[in-house]
């Protein structure tokens, strides 16, 4: 981090595309009814991050955030991620 | 699911609390420096779900999504969540 970098925070949330049998959202399903915890017809369990991201401008930052979804934290075969700003 | 029940779609963020180690989050940093990825100061690794609620009213779904994620999935001594309603 340089004097002329900001700080922007971004929340990166990877899915199963659909059509992907979840077996870890079928089990905590499962699990509601066994447990009595409510009328819950599907659960899908997915992956979250939070990057924070040091760079010139947003559109970097934006940049960065994308080509880490793209390469490191989504595979692309099965998944598919988005991601937005947050402010803090 | 009966006649007179709705359909209600929640996000659940499950986060580890302010000072517990990530070492998934760790891990990713250091590859992301590693591959020449981008500058990121930090990664925070959490997970996500998708619940599908069916319930008479908006207030009985929440009620029951706040003790879904109460009960089955955080684990309170390191964890903490957050939930929003989604549209689709």
């Amino acid at each position: 981090m340089t004097l002329n970098e900001k700080v922007f925070k971004f929340k990166v949330e990877v899915i199963l595309k659909k059509g992907v049998l979840d077996p870890q959202g079928e089990a905590i399903k499962q699990s509601i009814n066994i447990n009595n915890l409510g009328n819950i017809l599907d659960v899908k369990q997915g992956k979250l991050f939070e990057l924070t991201a040091s760079s010139k401008n947003r559109e970097q930052a934006i940049k960065e955030v994308e080509r880490i979804c793209a390469d490191l934290l989504t595979n692309s075969v099965i998944e598919e991620f988005t991601y937005y700003e947050v402010s803090e």
